[in-house]
């Protein structure tokens, strides 16, 4: 296919980068910023503009991967051009495009980006939805060609699975700064830790997590949950999130939820 | 080393196989249960016991693998034998044997096992400390056998590597279950969150965990978390946890630690 990106951020290079490599032409890159638009687009043999007026209609899709409160503004210029038009945001609902055109989809990869580490594209789950089942299956296609685990997924679900990656990516990074901040304060290196945050995530591979939970709070060990708390003396803040979700991690081997 | 393990849990189990395939003789397996025991001393061609009045002094070493607030209880026992004596415990004082004999130590491996899971112990950072420079570096020989990570680590120190841990192992894996729930009650699968998973771990194996946090908090993007607190409508405890983590991201952000 012949494909336009717009934005040029974490998504958009890695996803114009897959694409590229499955044999896909991009026509163009689009970036406020002219440099960034070059960066990329000459990686990945495009042209590039920091002018939307100047996007070639000459192009089978439009992947719009700019910030959420920025998609709309897009859309409204790309319509014009009468060409499927994608965005590849978790948190936005396909309306957003389809307020404007009905030649509306979404593409939205379930991974953490960033552009100097290296991803296997095809590992990465995309979640494609269309405007009609034609669509949906012309993106099914297309991600088809740059991923092994393509899903169809409503914008009511994206939004779930969107919620879901911060609690497994953003809040679990949060939690290793902490550690190695930690250690940092007792002169000890963060790789101390690096074979248990790997292993930590290995084993939800394979099982589910609530099975392999370890720590003194599923063992409801009041003695060493009160020493930790007394080591956070100072920081009232690591006090509470050691509290919350020791909490959280009690109440759940009490009363644990659904059938699993 | 002719070794004798007390214990039969998961430390025990990855630990005794460990120095059995290094070439160490295990004499014999202690445990309350006759049955955990024997499984394991079968595992390790050792004898079995669960008695401590009917473990062998012929041996170079003790290790006790055993809940932290039945180590004092076990050493007291064992002393009369004048071997040297070592707990496995992260959040234990070296001082809880050094209370009854002078030949003390610690084997400390940072890492989360589960019995049903193989892993590779050579990986495994492994703290060591003994109550003189002798046992220290006898302790480091031992820990070399079966471990390419051995690090000699105060008991102050260990304590604060436990803590760490909580925070690397024990709190992802129970974020990992909430992801996994909220997907369940939308009928979506675990799998579709598990290359995020693993990819959040890889990152920080090359760049610290402040460097490469996304998601909406480190963004300030206050659209997509009311949004997720939206989501997260009728559970409270969830949202506080949303609520108290994002506000710790954000505040990183603003006003970063120290040097990094």
């Amino acid at each position: 296919m012949r494909i336009t990106i717009i934005g040029s951020g974490n998504v958009a290079t890695h996803m114009a980068a897959a694409l590229k490599n499955a044999g896909h032409r991009i026509v163009q890159v689009y970036s406020r910023q002219i440099q960034h638009a070059a960066m990329l687009a000459y990686h990945v043999g495009a042209e590039a503009t920091d002018d939307l007026e100047a996007i070639l209609p000459d192009t089978d899709i439009f992947i719009i991967s700019v910030k959420d409160d920025a998609i709309a503004g897009v859309v409204e210029v790309l319509t014009r051009h009468q060409k499927l038009i994608v965005h590849t945001s978790g948190a936005t609902s396909l309306n957003t495009i389809r307020a404007f055109t009905d030649d509306a989809g979404v593409l939205y990869p379930l991974q953490t980006f960033s552009k100097s580490k290296e991803v296997d594209f095809f590992t990465v789950p995309l979640c494609v939805e269309g405007a009609d089942s034609t669509i949906t299956a012309q993106l099914k296609e297309l991600a088809a060609t740059i991923s092994n685990n393509v899903y169809v997924v409503s914008s009511a679900d994206r939004k779930i699975l969107h919620l879901a990656a911060v609690f497994v990516c953003n809040f679990p990074n949060y939690l290793y700064g902490i550690a190695q901040q930690l250690l940092a304060e007792h002169n000890m290196g963060f790789d101390m830790l690096k074979p248990l945050i790997m292993e930590t995530a290995q084993k939800v591979q394979e099982q589910l997590p609530d099975k392999v939970q370890t720590g003194p709070a599923v063992r409801n060990d009041r003695v060493t949950m009160d020493a930790h708390l007394q080591l956070l003396n100072n920081q009232l803040q690591l006090q509470e999130i050691y509290t919350l979700l020791s909490q959280g991690i009690i109440k759940n081997n009490i009363e644990p939820h659904g059938d699993k």
